[in-house]
């Protein structure tokens, strides 16, 4: 048996190929299997057709070592993954006692019969190992396939994601168990806000070119991640002895990208922000216009928000501006909505409806309407401070309205952390788009 | 040639193994290929290995009429697709003029030199077509494969998603003139809310049942697309004489499903309120407490919100319950925060402040922390109407935080919606869900 097992994926089930489902199953399982520095080599999706599954598993087989077989675990007609892998190994299907016990379990807890349906579930390939499912239903099971390069360990797994998320675990002990030359990798992820992926990574080719006497080091390897709002940096390392070398890179990613990492792990703009503010015995207001509440809505999904965030106003309309904040109609009036005047005005009335400690507020054109020569779509400015000072920016972002939303929504969050840390006020992305 | 050829997708790129990104591009795909008729029988994901890139487009051609890969087009050394093609179709690389037309004309509009890197995108299999595209860089380019079973079309795209969805349409026009056999299928899709898939698929399997007189006709393709809070429903015809089966269909979802049923296309509760506001000249507020912003958030995500939805008011704690919206300090100590005589309040209150015509408010235990025997996690009240009458609900709905914000915010919308047009007050999600 090789030292590390060629990995595949076969995923299965008709939504997967309507497009009425994003597979992100097959993301999770990577992204685990990462952790033992198992790579997935290759991955096929098919629908519900029996024999076209079969075809698939057996040429899937000859050059793997491992199979994960995601979907087809559940009651009905079209679940047919326990046939598939039966007919594959040449096995009878048959009653698992273990499975039929699990079942019973999970239908008596509901006070649910079990019924012909969910006792099919228990039908797999007789002498497969049963792989524990704490979330929900679905059978998950293990078997070997003999095939010409010796055996092809096949684990079938449920497409719901929560219930593969669980199995993965017994899976993972399973292939340490089986092939101990395996090593844990030690990921490291770095979050960022206000770099782009290629901006990231151009930064670190100039910095390779300007410092030919430190090359990165071959054990450590560097990814990227980009979402929006945020870029997340990985630095793994398989190697033990390779935890120096790691350190020298994390300290010069940290070099290049400052200010930019808001946090390790799975840190986010809104957790690191109410993290500060707990720390401090501080809160914070929000006054939003263009953004529409997607501030508020960030802070408030981080359980235990409140602490920090107590008042938020969606300010849409000039008149709610006025009567709600106290913006004077003076100052709309004379300086329009989206300005820095009035952004102004609405932190501070902000501050004082709420009583909070610090305030954000935004004021731009979302798009797609809306949008003059001297205010296109994309301009938007913020406000952001204490009631001893606010400061604001312009930026011109004219990206499509949502995105634009919710990259400003991200950038007012950041502006209060870096005023917190008593960082430089703006991140890459907003000195890049500022305005005027 | 067959009537319909066998379609396959090659997808490719490291970051779709690493789980760095999740493939959304084959489902755009799928569900633009549907349009004619024609489905994804299979896909194949590879990271950026030429040789097995090479061998798995061979393989594939053997079994399939039309290929569409996805990705590799780009400009870095990665991007492998027009060498993995060649190599499959024995073709050399070649600058192809228009392809590099394409590009002088793309970096001329961004004032771009045009460099080497970019310049290795016009490097394509000799005598290939190429596929305008409108959104990007990417070439895209087409071509025939010889394999045993006559000819295998092949069509390379980009990954980047807005790039992919234009080229899909120049393929559409290709594949349609290639098979003048594939019909054009009519797709009606329904957009509800308050109803799962098994709920549904449940109704319509009863009805069925109790109604053997009318049988599904089997020229009408019925299908769902599960989303959060959305589920849509699908009826497709292909053959145009089906159209009165369809609409014989239609009515009898429309019977079932009723009131759930808010719009068809890409209908969104957010956008039906806000058409019904506009219709009838009226405006909304928002009062919200553990959905802290959502509500607001989903309304302003619609171009053009403003004219129905001015003002919005997170009102996370007691302290500005009572100092925003005046709920009374009495009513928060004799009920609690999350009460009917709150939400009453607070949706009282945000009609006051705002002046707006119809107010919606919501008061819950969003999670994970903050339950009690009386009130656990999961636990919310809403409120929703104008100055004539405010009506309430209850509900026990305990799901994962953010879920629960989604689902409650969603429902916030949906009880607006019901009130304008006269419905019965609840979805049957939130019957489901009362509590006491």
């Amino acid at each position: 048996m090789p030292q590390t097992p060629r990995v595949q994926l076969l995923l299965t089930g008709n939504e997967l190929m309507s497009g009425d489902t994003v597979d992100s199953n097959s993301a999770t399982i990577a992204r685990r299997l990462a952790v033992l520095g198992l790579a997935v080599a290759r991955k096929a999706t098919l629908g519900d057709d029996r024999e076209a599954l079969v075809t698939e598993l057996m040429a899937m087989a000859r050059t793997a070592e491992v199979i994960i077989v995601n979907g087809g675990l559940g009651p009905t007609v079209d679940d047919l993954t326990a046939a598939v892998v039966a007919e594959a190994a040449g096995l009878p299907l048959a009653e698992h006692p273990e499975a039929l016990a699990h079942l019973e379990h999970w239908c008596a807890g509901r006070g649910l019969p079990l019924d012909g349906a969910n006792r099919k579930q228990a039908l797999l390939p007789a002498g497969c190992a049963i792989l524990p499912n704490a979330r929900g239903s679905a059978v998950g099971f293990a078997l070997d396939l003999v095939v010409d390069h010796g055996r092809c360990r096949v684990y079938c797994t449920p497409g719901v994601p929560g219930e593969l998320a669980t199995m993965l675990e017994p899976i993972c002990e399973d292939l340490t168990a089986r092939w101990p030359g395996l090593t844990a990798v030690d990921i490291l992820r770095l979050q960022t806000f206000g770099l782009g992926e290629s901006t990231a990574q151009q930064l670190i080719a100039d910095d390779l070119a300007e410092d030919r006497a430190a090359p990165w080091p071959p054990a450590v390897d560097l990814g990227f991640r980009a979402g929006a709002p945020q870029l997340e940096i990985k630095l793994a390392v398989t190697d033990p002895a390779a935890g120096s070398a790691r350190d020298a890179c994390l300290a010069r990613l940290e070099a290049l990208f400052g200010d930019h990492i808001i946090g390790r792990g799975d840190a986010t703009l809104a957790g690191v922000l109410l993290d500060l503010l707990r720390e401090r015995g501080l809160t914070v207001t929000t006054a939003e216009s263009c953004t529409g509440g997607a501030i508020a809505a960030a802070l408030t999904r981080v359980p235990g928000s409140s602490a920090g965030f107590e008042a938020g106003y969606v300010t849409y309309s000039n008149t709610i501006k006025t009567r709600t904040l106290g913006v004077r109609e003076e100052t709309l009036a004379a300086h329009g909505a989206v300005s820095e005047a009035v952004v102004r005005e609405m932190a501070a009335g902000a501050l004082e409806c709420s009583g909070a400690d610090l305030a954000v507020s935004v004021s731009g054109v979302a798009g797609p309407d809306g949008g003059t020569p001297a205010k296109p779509v994309g301009t938007v400015w913020l406000a952001w401070g204490d009631r001893a000072q606010l400061d604001t920016v312009c930026l011109h972002w004219p990206v499509e309205r949502t995105l634009f939303q919710t990259m400003v929504a991200a950038l007012a969050l950041d502006l209060l952390r870096r005023r917190l840390l008593g960082l430089p006020p703006l991140p890459r992305y907003a000195r890049q788009r500022r305005a005027g």
